[in-house]
C-alpha cells in the first residue's frame, strides 16, 4: 500500500485512489469496461488525464489496483480446510456480484489475454497475493492452488458474462460442493 | 447456416464467410479483441465496412459467429458418460488454444457482461447448441449442464487472461477429473 503522501492536486493520495476507485467501478458498470476510457473514468473522479496516468500506466493497470481495493485480502480464517475453502469461494462470488466489480473482473482479463504488460501485472500484482495467502492456508502445491483460483473465479466470471448476473445461491453451493470434492 | 446466395460483393456469401472470420482471428490476435476494430477487421479481409454490418449487427455479434464457425460442433460420440465429458473438454481446450480462439473468447465474453443485446446473442446462439448437445449426450438437468459448461469453459479462458497460454497437459487432467468426480 502506498503511504498517504500529498498528490500534485494537493489531496492525500488515499483520498484520490478512493476517489478515483469509486469512479472507475462506476464507470465500468454504466458503460462497460471498454467504453470506461481514461478519459471517461478521469470525468467522473473529476481529477485531469494526466493525473491518472502519473499514477497508473495504463486502464488495466488502474482498473487491478481498483479491485484490489474492491476485493480487499480473500478471508482465510476457519479451522478446517474445507471450512477455509468454502468461505473464500462465497466471498469471491459476493464481491463479483457488486456494482461494476464482475465487469471490471471480466474486461480487465479479457484485455491481458493479448497484452504482456498487463498480464504481468494481473499474475503478479493481483493474482500473486491471493495465491499466497491461500496456499499458505490450505498448504498445497503451487499448482493446485492456481487450479483452485482458475476453476473458482473463472466459472464466477463465465456466468456473469454469459448471463449478466452474479452466479448466486444453489449454483454458488454446486460449485462449492465440487471444488471440495477435489481439494478438500 | 445460411444458404449460400451471392453477396453484393458477387461472392458467394458462404465464401464472404470465410474470408471474414480468418481476418478477424487474425486482427483478433494481432491487436487484441479492443484493438480488432470493425475498421481493422474490414480491411484485413478486404471487404468495405458496411458489408459487415450488412450482415453482423455489431462486432460482438460478428465475433459469436467466427467462434462457432471456429469451434463447430462439440463431440459428444461416446458410449459412457466419463468419455463424452472427457472428450469434450479436450476438445474446448484445444480449440482455445488456437490462435485468435482464446482471445476472440475471452473478449466476447467479456463485452456481454455490459452489453445486453451481445448476451442474448452469446446466450442464444452460442451457448444453447452446446448447452442443447451436451443435454441430449449426458442426460442432466439444465442447471447443471449449465454449470458443467460455466466450470470448464471459465476455467480455461481464466487461465488463458492470466498467463496468456491455454491450459495444457496436467492442467487439462486434473480439470477433467474434477468435472468428472461431480458429474459422471
Amino acid at each position: 500500500m502506498p503511504a498517504s503522501t500529498a498528490s500534485s492536486a494537493g489531496r492525500p493520495r488515499t483520498d484520490l485512489n478512493a476517489t478515483v476507485f469509486a469512479a472507475t467501478l462506476r464507470a465500468v458498470h454504466d458503460l462497460g469496461y471498454a467504453g470506461a476510457t481514461m478519459d471517461r473514468i478521469a470525468e467522473a473522479a473529476g481529477v485531469a488525464k494526466t493525473t491518472l496516468y502519473r499514477r497508473w500506466p495504463s486502464k488495466g493497470a488502474l482498473v487491478v489496483d481498483c479491485l484490489l481495493d474492491a476485493l480487499g485480502p480473500v478471508p482465510v480464517s476457519g479451522v478446517r480446510r474445507e471450512e477455509i475453502m468454502a468461505t473464500a469461494i462465497r466471498w469471491i462470488a459476493a464481491k463479483i456480484g457488486e456494482p461494476g466489480v464482475g465487469a471490471a473482473f471480466a474486461g480487465v482479463f479479457s484485455d491481458a489475454v493479448s497484452d504482456p504488460a498487463l498480464r504481468t501485472i494481473l499474475a503478479g500484482r493481483f493474482q500473486e497475493p491471493y495465491r499466497h495467502a491461500l496456499q499458505g492456508a490450505l498448504d498445497e502445491p503451487d499448482d493446485r492452488v492456481l487450479l483452485f483460483i482458475d476453476v473458482v473465479t473463472g466459472t464466477l466470471l463465465h456466468r456473469m458474462g454469459m448471463t449478466g448476473e452474479p452466479m448466486q445461491g444453489s449454483d454458488v453451493d454446486a460449485l462449492t460442493e465440487m471444488v471440495l470434492r477435489t481439494f478438500a
